[in-house]
């Protein structure tokens, strides 16, 4: 099922700035009971990222119209919103008076094992590194080829998610999920103001582990300091939080206080 | 006039990739009296892509059977060419077996006015920084938000393009060409090792300059050092070459030894 500018079509003009640059912002969204889960969160991040991009913002009743209308009938779905500058202008500059091309599409709800929740998920440091620019850093915006390019570093189900690094060796983020690492009892999770996607389960982790008195802290991260944590656990919208048990030979002891924290973590997102 | 895949339809499903994570390439090709100009040279930067983004090469026979169809009744026009990932794969990850897809389309020349090829182009310094990243860097990929951001700080005519910097404010290329400075009789471009487009005109230019015994070389450029030069020009395979008569504050000394040099290297691309 998908919707494009509110009509029922899978297909895009070739002419859209989405295909042609990238151009624009995507957001994807666990359904669950016919409702798109942290809508607000994720409208939040959206209004974000059309201001950082010059984008006008889509009327938001009309897109949750359209969202219920998608997902009012699935127990449990993934729905897709891609916002791109729809066609106009010439070569990389936009129209004056250009409109947002809304796509809306629901998807099948990946059935991930009980044990990546339990036990932990698997992860590799991927080669692949993540520029750095303060201009397109924390919005969720249509250039992905990076992620494309860690993300296939690896086949195979042993390995779960990627963890990436910027130009100078910092830990950022996995190909598609946020990072937290626990050491001791304080919460850190790397700094995405020069690149990195802010998740929407990284916000809400942040505020509950604030409102539970838990120490957190927005950082930068070292290999050498992931590797040496007492526990990570990686967040986003359709895993919601994965404890990592493993990164390629670094096996995390699954300390008890790291346990409770993450199990806190858990229960309130 | 458009082909997808070999047929004449505008519409592209929105499950491309290209779409998606703008996973794929593009190739803009100036067409005259019925041919695409400079298509080895496409080939070869389009090849070296693939290879970059692990993406199959299409079969280049066909590739040009298809643009010469396009372009078999046009005086002057302009063919681009976009090579995407096609649909498939689960998120990032990408199906093993995944063919590409493959369109070009016809579109209007751009008629500059003459000025800009006699008197010199108008250029300004953009703000918008290009990210670094050496996996990325030299091809022509379809993350091109950087260049939308940077091509949009400026409106109106009086300006013809924007010049961009890293992120560690080195001179890298305009917004949708490369640029070449003059010192005395030497000419150099910078390096793009780790970020900027490796233009076709921008080889074809190194290539004569160096037939011709110019001494040429690829460096670190500043900002400084830019606007200290003795002259400097864009090329790109539309535009060809265009003197730069001003960059923001800074008026370029029409030198005869530069201009010697730039009509040497104009009259044989």
């Amino acid at each position: 099922m998908m919707l494009i500018n509110g009509e029922t079509t899978a297909l895009l003009p070739v002419s859209d700035r989405g295909l042609q640059y990238g151009d624009g912002l995507f957001e994807t969204l666990a359904v669950i009971d016919g409702e798109p889960r942290q809508w607000r969160r994720h409208m939040a991040r959206l209004a974000k990222g059309c201001r950082a991009l010059q984008l006008p913002l889509p009327d938001s009743d009309l897109l949750l119209a359209e969202a219920i209308q998608l997902c009012r009938d699935e127990s449990q779905a993934v729905l897709k919103l891609i916002i791109t500058r729809g066609s106009g202008g010439r070569g990389y500059r936009y129209a004056d008076e250009i409109g947002a091309t809304r796509i809306l599409s629901i998807h099948p709800w990946p059935d991930y094992p009980s044990h990546y929740y339990q036990q932990g998920a698997t992860l590799t440091l991927c080669e692949t590194p993540l520029g750095i620019n303060p201009r397109l850093a924390g919005i969720k915006h249509l250039n992905r080829l990076e992620q494309v390019l860690a993300r296939n570093e690896w086949r195979g189900s042993d390995i779960q998610e990627g963890v990436m690094c910027d130009v100078e060796g910092n830990v950022i983020e996995g190909t598609m999920s946020n990072l937290f690492i626990i050491e001791g009892e304080r919460l850190i999770t790397p700094d995405l103001s020069l690149c990195g996607v802010e998740g929407v389960v990284r916000e809400a982790v942040l505020e509950i582990a604030r409102q539970c008195a838990i120490q957190t802290s927005i950082e930068l991260v070292s290999v050498e300091r992931l590797k040496a944590a007492s526990a990570c656990f990686i967040t986003n919208s359709l895993i919601g939080l994965w404890p990592v048990r493993r990164l390629d030979d670094i096996n995390y002891a699954q300390g008890e206080i790291s346990q409770d924290l993450i199990q806190t973590l858990k229960a309130a997102i």
